[in-house]
């Protein structure tokens, strides 16, 4: 037997108990004849204890003992003269009678602590190492936990997780499908799930009814910031439902993992904002709603002044940063750097400073009198001692960047509180997106998606207006989950192909399937899917999904613990039919 | 609202209540003036009447409803006056006062219900229509529930779900893997796991103690019966264990599944098995023990009586199938044919009848008396009635083919009831299995696998005696689950290696992060993986894995339903730097 406790559970009143703990090597000490081991495992830290003076042999043994060395002791509990109050069993230590060394370490690559000196390029090579430390711990249980308050929920709501295959059919518009060459048929190809969408709406034709699944899927984008090739879904669908249904058993379920998983309690009903409202007030269709600072309209206050920028302007837009009058001019010049990153790709920013004694100090005093900011100030119900920033341009970009600048100015202002959650739904999203170049319409969320009921005429005559009813959870300014109702009819569904310039055999080699099904009696139907990882991360307070993730790639779609990917075999090359062809 | 109740709920304390009901078309029967309509959905059935006299209009729309047609309406739950008692809901019916047709359905290609008259290529073409029939749906959702319980069983003691990375690196001996072409570097492939073996160990190595996934698992083969080329496993992993505490929890496991989804309570601990003794008497690794019939090696009793095949034979075997002596010769002839199939391979088959009146009646008659006879009959405890069947050859082949009879004559002999279950754990494998031809070893297992503490020292001396640390849990003849104690040092797995045959550098290769990983302080460590699909068929009474599988494949690896796999676009092709190469 290797252990009769863990690491993280003797108390003091074990004590005297004979134990055996098996564990990793934290730390060893020497004081005087003690030697002192902190012994390590998932559960936690208990210290062990050897005395010179009763046992000189076993002693020195200990004093051999390396950092991770993995080793089985047997011994008695006993108070500790000297406590430590951090440590959950920092009352008591084990006097070790019997040390048996399990495996050795060799002097690890970085230290297995919270704060480590390994970085990241290296911590991923030696994940299993990194896996070691109780951050990276806490926050794989954390997921294990959030996965099962999930499975528990659904299925108690009488959901049914139900497994979608992985190996399916290449759609041409697949650009950021990864593909499996088959063996068996010469040429031809699966390609791994980009999201089981069409599966869970053939499993609501068979009857299936609530359906769930938590399951991976892939894309192959080119690698961004926190992309993962890759990542985790949780993948939802209800029959015979509208909207309200949906919304209301997935903010039930959202409420219930932030009571179970953080121990927070959301009584009120989730705030509904249209996307509209959310684009006009917040720059975003994914507002962080943990602060207020929003965007408002001072066009109509702000032109026939003389400055020519804002009489140009389509839109006008300003924002009002509490209590930050007294920024620098460096300062200053440095939000101007800031909007006019590439990223964000603005001209450039009007400020205005409404100082403690009621003057106003901007950039544009030139052309604006005291009145005039007043009434500026006025508009953005501003106070003594706030910075107004103003920006101009085009309106959809200048919402977007301003949405840029709220977000920087709340971080600025520590009102993006980890330990604070927002959570709302933007609703009443539109159908169609216009490619600005060549005026085709995509599809919003996806071809899929139904639009509302009342704006369907609209669709023959001003498709541009059509609302969809589709919705996305936000938390925080991240999107963390998004669906719709879906088209239930093969005659809607032609439609929206239609719309969406699909010819007619395009839309049968894509989705003849589908198509095909729809002819069979499809219930009404509509669901959501949530990016777990992201969602994880957030419940975390992690920035990157590779934290709560066990083995992530990096962004470079590499996995450099296991070196992948990587050349294959000629002969297994032969076997697929398959020859590399460099460029 | 689409609906307020379920087609399986309502009941006679429901009378008079307004309710509306969505759901599939099953059956329309006109009676009189009375039209009658079954509603379908996944939770049952439930009788809508219409009345010509009340509503003549209504009623004649009715009668227009198709099989498969998606309707939703409205009205009164009443009192059936034939009361149906093979329905749940059955004493009901709803006098309809309201019909939509939600959609349409065309003749569906077979018919939708538990006994149809489609053929499996159609059904699988038409998934989402035989999706629909009960008897799948129930498949399904006792899949759902058994994977519930598996995870609340696991979480409950502590084990966590971890979710292990699906784009790895391809081993050269992985003949077996698919493999994904990356876009981003050129000429290079990821592979998708076969398991996730490695990964769990590292996750071990990374101190996580108790881990646990339903996953799927991928595997490139040629298609067999009943295969598929993904697969799902219940994969488990613990440290600081040695087999008991292993076998401990999966036996606790399987009893709970058993107890929950199956209603069986198992008292007993299960039956242990070795390897050696399961090979002997049931010329089986997984041997099916709902039924005795023992196989009896009859070497000693039949030889030096003239009967040259004997004579010469390494292993004479005989089993005992009881009731059977009155076989007529056409029988016994096709017993002969069955085991000289080329699955089986057997040369021949002796018979021995053992009367009721006493006398014996054999095919060997020419070289056994009456008394040799019944030295057989007696080794074997045969009664009266009771028919012996011998086989011989080679003691190995031999006991297979045994094995495969046994399996036969139990079948016949309605031994072998679905409702019936016998599991055990097959121990103390073979480390290492021995090619015929070129004499090297392979791991039986897999190369993690640890040797019995007490076998270590034959590594050197007598590599073919030595047992393994392995163990199968093994249900109604069904390999359910297979697992070990794995080696956690790097010496025992460089030696292990090197009994292999991988040379330094291809270990170094193929295994070089693991080998790695065990540098750096790797715990004892062991687990199992359970066949998911397989354990549900078990339960689920189902002959093949496909029926408790959403969206399987057929047995060339086709998707019959979506058309894969497929060709791809030649931009893509260029994009991933692949050419086809056609034969």
């Amino acid at each position: 037997m290797y252990r009769t406790n863990n690491c993280g559970e003797l108390r003091l009143n074990d004590i005297n108990k004979e134990v055996t703990l098996s564990g990793w090597i934290q730390k060893v000490r020497k004081l005087g004849g003690m030697t002192f081991v902190d012994l390590r495992d998932r559960y936690g830290i208990t210290q062990l204890v050897f005395n010179e003076e009763t046992n000189a042999e076993l002693s020195e043994e200990a004093q051999k003992l390396g950092r991770e060395f993995v080793i089985k002791i047997k011994g008695t509990v006993a108070e500790r003269s000297n406590k430590n109050p951090e440590l959950p069993t920092g009352d008591i230590e084990i006097a070790v009678r019997n040390l048996e060394i399990l495996s050795k370490s060799e002097v690890p690559p970085f230290t297995i602590e919270n704060e480590t000196d390994g970085g990241e390029e290296i911590r991923l090579k030696y994940r299993y190492l990194d896996l070691r430390r109780p951050v990276v711990q806490k926050g794989l249980i954390l997921r294990h936990k959030t996965a099962q308050e999930i499975r528990n929920f659904l299925s108690n709501k009488g959901f049914l997780e139900i497994e979608t295959p992985f190996l399916i059919k290449s759609t041409p518009e697949g650009a950021r499908d990864f593909v499996v060459p088959s063996r068996m048929s010469e040429g031809k190809f699966y390609a791994l799930p980009q999201s089981p969408q069409v599966f869970k709406q053939l499993l609501m034709i068979g009857g299936y009814d609530k359906y769930f699944q938590i399951t991976k899927c892939f894309r192959d984008e080119d690698f961004r910031a926190d992309r993962q090739p890759e990542f985790t879904q949780i993948d939802c669908e209800m029959s015979f439902v509208e909207r309200e249904d949906i919304l209301s058993v997935f903010e039930e379920m959202t409420k219930h993992l932030f009571k179970t998983v953080k121990n927070i309690d959301f009584k009120e009903a989730f705030p509904r904002i249209k996307y509209d409202d959310a684009i006009e007030n917040y720059g975003s269709d994914k507002p962080d709603i943990r602060f207020e600072m929003k965007i408002h309209n001072i066009s109509e206050i702000v032109k026939n002044k003389g400055f020519k920028i804002f009489n140009d302007a389509e839109y006008i837009g300003a924002i009002c940063a509490e209590g930050l009058a007294n920024y620098s001019r460096k300062q200053l010049d440095k939000l101007v750097d800031f909007v006019k990153r590439p990223q964000i790709g603005a001209k450039g920013l009007v400020y205005v400073k409404y100082n403690e004694d009621g003057t106003f100090k901007s950039s544009v005093d030139k052309f604006y009198s005291q009145d005039d900011l007043k009434t500026w100030a006025d508009k953005l119900s501003a106070k003594p001692g706030d910075l107004l920033l103003v920006m101009s341009g085009n309106k959809k970009e200048t919402l977007t960047q301003l949405g840029e600048l709220r977000l920087e100015m709340g971080e600025r202002s520590g009102l993006r509180d980890k330990n604070k959650f927002a959570p709302l739904w933007i609703i009443d999203f539109p159908l169609f997106e216009k490619d600005e170049e060549t005026g085709q319409l995509h599809a919003m969320h996806h071809p899929f998606t139904s639009p509302k009921t009342e704006d369907t005429e609209l669709l023959e005559t001003n498709p541009d207006a059509i609302k969809a009813d589709a919705y996305d959870l936000v938390i925080n300014g991240n999107e963390i989950g998004g669906g719709s109702v879906r088209i239930h009819t093969v005659e809607m569904q032609e439609k929206m192909f239609k719309h969406l310039g699909f010819t007619k055999e395009e839309a049968e080699e894509q989705f003849g399937f589908l198509m095909n099904a729809f002819k069979y009696g499809a219930p009404p139907h509509g669901g959501i899917a949530f990016g777990f990882d992201r969602w994880v991360a957030l419940f975390n307070g992690s920035d990157s999904i590779r934290d709560v993730m066990a083995f992530p790639k990096n962004n470079a779609g590499r996995d450099l613990m296991i070196d992948a990917p990587s050349e294959i075999d000629k002969l297994q090359l032969d076997d697929l039919h398959l020859k590399i062809v460099k460029k």
